[in-house]
């Protein structure tokens, strides 16, 4: 491993906490400005993941799929108040491309809600493929693999 | 980014790592070397943080306070055993002056009692001012923000 | 800190992330790779391990003791399906003697049953040796040390 691979290893490191970091601060405006233009991302679980089932709880095909998803999700305001909290762990490069890599990643959120109640709301993979695009990296496939089907059915906000 | 700022950034994830280890191994003696002496440290929830209350459930001004604090949980020794265990994640600098950065980090603390109960105990942010000091870095501030209100009213050990 | 120092830390990250995709995916015909021939392996309760008791629940010293393990694993094929999510943070090098080294990180698994119950299942510390062999870090002892004594007895798959 060289300079060049530890610099790019910081980047992707980097890349994963500025994005935990927007999703626990509420600042879903900035959300989709992770992934690339013609992105997909999908929330489902693992069981759908490995039958190969393409629908998800969540499922955007573009950025502006994103965009129109946090418009709703601020005029709507039907779910309840409530934080997000994501510990990203075991960050793993599984295909390198150069300007183009797999990833994998292990996540866990613990979701607070406004009375005060803390459960562990979901754990999982991050299956991702990032980009390199005007000298950042995006997301161009973000598969958010559940490890539990039981899903809280109002599940809103991105993960 | 260059050779410095890749050491600069394993120094940073050393020093939460060295000071989570001596938290979850109780050797709260070695605490405050962790901090500047004319430090702040204090816990306060997220509610409290945004409302800017200047008051948290544990609150010190300076490196003295916090050993005063360690010498009263151990002669005091109201606690039940319990051992915590934290798991640091996305750690980020939000802001850098060289020799003082102001940082944010995702934490959690899962808790066991004697008996052998484990609880998922909190869940926050920790938003700091570390400072170059004899070489080595030290917390300047370290506000730890609880997601939750709801918090154990004999919270006695520092997180 | 020097450029040496710097690759090393990542590999030992990268040593941990392999371990728990490894695991995590339930590819546990890999699992005895990440150990050294001669090597230990056990699972114990930290207040075992503090009393110096040498047993513990799962209990290795070969990696053939391990693989019979694995092999076991399949045909009992006793346990419920479940999937693992772990969690790592905070690995620390205890002691340094160059091709051999003395490590501490902390772990939490997050356990799904196949009707989608998630638990929080375990919490503690690993400590670790690991030797380089043939280029790679192996684990040569890993204590998985686990903060409750409260274990749950069907406990068959490595941590």
């Amino acid at each position: 491993m060289d300079l060049d691979a530890i610099m790019r290893r910081w980047e992707l490191e980097q890349l994963f906490t500025d994005y935990v970091h927007c999703l626990d601060a509420d600042e879903l405006e900035r959300w989709p400005d992770f992934f690339t233009e013609d992105c997909f991302y999908r929330i489902t679980s693992a069981e759908n993941y490995e039958a190969s089932l393409p629908l998800g709880l969540i499922y955007a095909t573009s950025r502006n799929m994103l965009k129109d998803r946090v418009s709703a999700l601020r005029e709507a305001n039907i779910y309840e108040p409530q934080r997000y909290r994501h510990l990203v762990s075991s960050i793993k490069v599984l295909k390198d491309e150069g300007a183009r890599l797999d990833l994998a990643a292990n996540f866990l959120v613990v979701r607070t809600m406004q009375e005060g109640d803390m459960t562990l709301f979901a754990a999982g993979r991050y299956l991702d493929q990032v980009r390199r695009d005007d000298g950042t990296w995006k997301f161009a496939r973000k598969n958010v693999v559940l490890d539990s089907r039981q899903i809280d059915t109002l599940l809103a906000i991105p993960i």
